[in-house]
């Protein structure tokens, strides 16, 4: 029997991936009398990849990865006000409110009074903090769990921390590694939605091989639908 | 009776802030040819300060000023080069081991049996976590936590979660500003332990009006005594 549901935040709750679109384009544009964009987008994976395990996730991680991606793919040729105009793409990214997906405020009223609920989620401290803020969905939440990673033994701290049991855990996200995997690996429930901009380094190359434990719908309306039949099982 | 001590970590159980003074000299080192040092060190706390609300605390945070600061402070003439050794540089603070100031570690041996323990933090979530996996202190505390700041209702806010009365409650650091103060205002016990590097975001201009209820002692070895002390209050 479900107790807890935890959802995942940026792209789940609200845009978020799409501001990294945004960021990405306009390096491409700075970029473009040195490299093409598709070299410009493969070179700033890689750059973030590599930098992961140092900088961590979220948008301060993001601007250091693209003024170093833009310094090495212009063999230093780039000027300061290019690099100028990627921190305040920056911190145009920290000011942008926490915008909805379509469904989210409906969806949590409905459930709430059936279920506690958190929010775990990875990236900068202050920048999730603020977005929950400004969200106005910070009632529904009992906690607000922002971490370093979304590995199996970090939920599995997070659960032993609220007392809560894996089967009475479900996990909603949009990333089927992050937010849907690990909770399965542990022996909770994962419920995916797909985001229409799932950043490459959270796709998972191929599900078929994972076992059951979660189901993916198309949008965060029909979580209830699934809840009601979770209490049938 | 005081229960549960709370360690601060940076400039408090290992050392930090001087590997930002290295950070800001190689800054004013690259700015020679436009600025005075003495100006470079003062723009460089403005920006700092100024960014303080939208990128937190942190390597990442001190980075992206540092570089926003030699752009600025240039007019736009540094180059690239000159901005990658600022990446660098961040890179390699990053790296750093985590140097046990002296005492630490006889200290929390001596203590740890008859207090819980933990240490709250501000900075970079995962280098955090990385620091105190370094440091192979992990297993004197009970809990680590991360926050985006310290105000007394975030001190108020882990004290609920864990539980524990303000009385029960004394917290070591080197930050008056946010060690010690905001634990004081909320019914705590304050140790101070000046560092000879405080950042000058942290330091107090006038401590005199400020009420009880801390002791500042030279070294983290005076604590236990402390410690005694307060057992016969």
């Amino acid at each position: 029997m479900i107790r807890w549901i935890a959802f995942d935040a940026d792209d789940t709750l609200w845009e978020n991936e799409k501001y990294y679109h945004d960021g990405q384009a306009l390096l491409a544009q700075l970029l473009a009398p040195y490299q093409p964009a598709e070299v410009v987008e493969a070179e700033l994976l890689k750059t973030e990849t590599s930098n992961l395990s140092w900088y961590g996730y979220g948008i301060k991680a993001f601007g250091l990865s693209m003024i170093e991606t833009a310094i090495r793919l212009s063999d230093g040729a780039i000027g300061s006000p290019e690099i100028d105009a990627l921190i305040r793409h920056l911190r145009s990214m920290l000011e942008q409110p926490a915008d909805l997906l379509p469904g989210v405020l409906e969806t949590l009223q409905l459930i709430h009074n059936g279920y506690r609920m958190m929010v775990i989620t990875k990236g900068d401290l202050l920048d999730q903090e603020r977005k929950l803020a400004n969200s106005h969905l910070e009632d529904f939440f009992e906690a607000y769990e922002v971490v370093s990673d979304k590995h199996d033994n970090i939920y599995a701290r997070i659960l032993k921390r609220h007392n809560i049991q894996p089967k009475e855990f479900l996990m909603v996200g949009n990333s089927l590694r992050s937010d849907v995997l690990p909770v399965v690996k542990i022996g909770g429930f994962g419920v995916h939605i797909p985001h229409r901009f799932t950043w490459a380094h959270e796709v998972v190359a191929d599900t078929s091989s994972h076992v059951d434990g979660y189901v993916q719908i198309d949008s965060i309306k029909e979580l209830p639908a699934i809840l009601e039949t979770l209490k049938h099982q």
